[in-house]
């Protein structure tokens, strides 16, 4: 098997340094060093740590499943439930570290970078997109309440996701899911 | 009126500094520079950075206005409500930037330090428990419906609204404060 590019390796190391450490704290020498590869190479391959950043943004995206929610065998409310267990069990797998790439730069970054605030932005949009449409097709079929709009209430459950981790990380527990997902399932989507 | 005293000087400048640029990016020059005092002063008030961070948590926790929630002369949903607005406002005020110091540490610091981690954990812990009272008296009052443990949805509302914080700094609109407050109180808080 042949080696993989060099800017493959980049965007491969850069995608877990920055998971793992954050923005700041993975310097552009680190990602080189984790990919194995000269650090004078990389300006060969980016503009910028922020360009790069975008591009692991999207690598990241690429890893969350989302066609999962169009996955029209599984009826709609669990079909969104899986999706939020998947990510859900990632975190653990991970020790309840790293949390998700979308809100970590929106956390640190997006006030410093419009750049990565728009990429951010875009990610969360793309997902909540998807979600808008499986609670629409749950409502049509009587399983989520019908006095929510789904735009609406997919973007809280997106944020409201995002929180989430937040806590679970600095719980290392699993309180912080075990609550999005009563408050999600039992209540606030379940139909009267 | 006299100088504060120099550790109350670097402690302001610290909120400020981590506030706005994060932990990592806020070094310890900065916050000298900022509060106006020699860098050799910081090791005679601080042990270190995160040291310093934990003490600028609890600053933050003193500016929540957290004792608004046991104020018994509003109803307690209008009072949940206000408190969260509150928190709104700060941020609409800062043009969406800044968001809150316990996400923000949870989600860049959290995995690193096990002191700060405790502290975001403290204070997420502080203001939970004051919102279970909170809803429980609203339920009590009928004002909330009676088949949610307050324990549950008052954890899961502080996570809400941090992840609805990083999506109100990605959007710099008040998309995501509005889908909390309908997806919150109108859905749901709502007694059936």
């Amino acid at each position: 098997m042949g080696r993989k590019s060099m800017r493959e390796e980049i965007v491969t190391a850069a995608l877990d340094r920055f998971h793992a450490r954050g923005y700041n704290a993975a310097g552009v020498k680190d990602i080189t060093d984790a990919a194995g590869v000269p650090k004078g190479s990389f300006y060969n391959h980016f503009d910028s740590k922020e360009a790069l950043a975008i591009v692991a943004l999207e690598r990241y995206g690429a890893g969350r499943r989302l066609a999962d929610l169009t996955d029209e065998a599984v009826p709609p409310v669990e079909r969104l439930r899986r999706h939020f267990e998947f990510l859900r069990d990632e975190v653990v797998a991970y020790g309840y570290h790293r949390g998700c790439l979308y809100g970590n730069f929106g956390s640190e970054i997006a006030d410093h970078s419009d750049a990565i605030r728009g990429a951010v932005r875009d990610s969360l949009d793309t997902w909540t997109t998807l979600i808008v449409a499986t609670l629409t097709e749950a409502q049509r079929a009587g399983a989520v309440r019908t006095d929510l709009a789904p735009e609406v209430t997919a973007g809280f459950l997106v944020n409201a996701w995002e929180g989430t981790l937040i806590r679970a990380r600095a719980d290392r527990s699993t309180a912080a899911f075990d609550a999005f997902f009563t408050s999600v399932f039992e209540l606030l989507l379940a139909p009267a």
